[in-house]
């Protein structure tokens, strides 16, 4: 859902696209670069959220993509198709192993999800379509450097992911830091795998918003904020989001995810209102943690409301219950429904389509 | 609707992606690139359709994109919508003007149809969604180097198409071939037209089925095939849809488009059913025209059966209906038949989601 959108009815919102060059916190003015505009704030909230982060190794991004925008997924998906479809042709059994291999690197939320659909994708729905191929020998590779899975989830949902994962095939090595990544596999703990296909989803950088406001940021470049989550040196400036460092009560940071974002906007936008209406300030920001969701497979997942812990089919139900009340906008709720009662019922997915110029051929 | 999903339950046929490099006709054998495979055949059907075409000025192909694969399309729509975002944020007049004219090279149906859609995108939705940009000031022009837009339909729903495209304050110019395409904007009959995008619509050209076959096309590249769809020079070779020639009962080519194509394939099947269990072989194909269709902006079309023509809103009514039966799959057809009555009551698109990764900012 495009923001515009979003604000279309909210008189005194002006939506503008542009990419942030410098924020001058003295003149009290962003600099963007689309159109070379000088915009002048009272108040400014930063929330330009992260992006992936190849922790150094940036240059493994054209071999390990990760899934950052609609187009990375729908490359993502076009390149898992066609190595299916180039396995059906290849004459070389060790070519044939490669294409089939699929490595996931990172296993959080996306790599488990990921990797439960890769799975489920090659052993049921193309294993029925390819003639000459065994679909079903695909191997899926999902490595995580941490001792279990799901590190940011409790260690008894993370071991129920791994059993969830090995029953759908795929092969889960823990405790594995990748140290090389090529056009023609990886080398993982010193072992060496060759895939066609690697799949980045081990984690993300914050922007580069602490360069703009000029300040300190954290190792993972999140700029470290107070409990109002204004800038120590400057109440107008407000960061919030993934791009911002917000402790938690346990001392600890609060989590990249979407539900603490929501809640630092909806903190930051009372905090303005009262200050704008001279009303005392609101008690200092704190993080409720509602739930972990995470699926695998179909008709399975893992949730975590802290005083409940679900795993199977109950749990998946209520994973998709939550996505489709958090998309916002009606119609893509009925989309997103009826898609889902559709595999549901039928077992079927949407058209898997390889688009693209096919060039690669 | 992948090929393969459509054939997933016929037995007796096996789909491979591959791209051709050659035919062998004296040995019987087709040379796939992709695995490097010699697949032989008894008969073989040749049904690579037509790619777009610049007609010698390839290099435009930067410049003015067309409309063949999923990626184009998106691709397109990004360019579009990052056009009206620039345009919002741009200080200088002329830059805006250039950022807010869109130019469709080929009045063919390709462009009346985009031309409309684009007319009403910037005329009533992005109307309301921008606050400093007057969306509604979009040029859109549509141009033709013949002397009617839809030169193959009768002259009569040629000017319709103009009638409708004008009331959506589309600019019309026909019988004026563009010169000249770079990346400031184009040149046609003279004209200098200054603008951010450009989309070519105006032609395609055949596959390289010739060149494999070993035969001489005619100018746009086809075929020339029998009147049973073979080659004059080898009755085991078929050439049908948009990479071969069949001439039609009036002495013209058959047209570049599904419904002959269809129509080829049935034949084709029907002779070789006959040539394996011995029976007579069918008369001469004959192409059946059944009608001609397109659309013009919401709620508006042309609808051509020969026997009748219409225009205005049952011809929409009728050139939606085709088109959704046309569609392979029930499930593709739901999905569409619920977003176009979606359309139609609420007057509202499917989310205007500007994709990419936004480098170009």
């Amino acid at each position: 859902m495009p923001i515009r959108r979003i604000l279309q009815r909210q008189d005194n919102t002006k939506v503008m696209l542009g990419r942030v060059e410098a924020i001058d916190r003295d003149a009290h003015t962003v600099h963007v670069s689309s159109g070379d505009l000088l915009i002048p704030y009272d108040y400014l909230v930063v929330a330009t959220g992260a992006r992936l982060s190849y922790f150094g190794h940036e240059e493994w991004d054209r071999f390990a993509p990760g899934l950052e925008t609609i187009e990375d997924v729908l490359a993502i998906r076009h390149h898992i198709l066609l190595a299916f479809e180039q396995a059906e042709t290849s004459a070389d059994p060790d070519e044939r192993r490669r294409l089939l291999t699929f490595v996931l690197i990172g296993g959080g939320p996306t790599g488990v999800e990921m990797a439960g659909a890769i799975a489920e994708l090659a052993k049921t729905e193309l294993a029925m379509k390819f003639r000459r191929l065994h679909a079903a020998r695909a191997r899926i590779i999902l490595i995580e450097a941490g001792p279990e899975l799901l590190p940011a989830f409790p260690a008894s949902l993370g071991k129920k992911a791994r059993c969830s994962l090995q029953q759908l095939g795929v092969e889960v090595l823990t405790a594995t830091p990748v140290e090389h990544c090529d056009g023609e596999g990886i080398t993982a703990a010193g072992r060496r795998i060759a895939a066609r296909t690697l799949i980045w989803t081990a984690g993300v950088a914050a922007s580069d918003a602490a360069r703009w406001l000029d300040v300190e940021p954290d190792r993972a470049g999140r700029v470290p904020v107070q409990p109002d989550l204004s800038l120590p040196s400057d109440p107008t400036v407000f960061v919030i989001g993934d791009t911002a460092l917000v402790m938690g009560r346990d001392a600890k940071p609060v989590p990249g995810i979407a539900p603490p974002a929501k809640q630092e906007g909806a903190y930051v936008a009372k905090l303005l209102i009262c200050r704008l209406t001279g009303k005392p300030p609101p008690p200092p920001f704190h993080y409720r943690h509602a739930s972990n969701l995470a699926t695998i497979g179909r008709k399975s997942a893992i949730v975590d409301f802290g005083w409940i812990r679900l795993s199977g089919l109950l749990a998946w139900l209520i994973w998709g219950g939550v996505h489709i009340f958090f998309l916002i906008g009606f119609r893509n709720r009925l989309i997103v429904a009826l898609d889902w009662l559709w595999c549901y019922f039928t077992s079927e997915r949407g058209a898997r389509l390889i688009t693209g110029s096919g060039d690669e051929l």
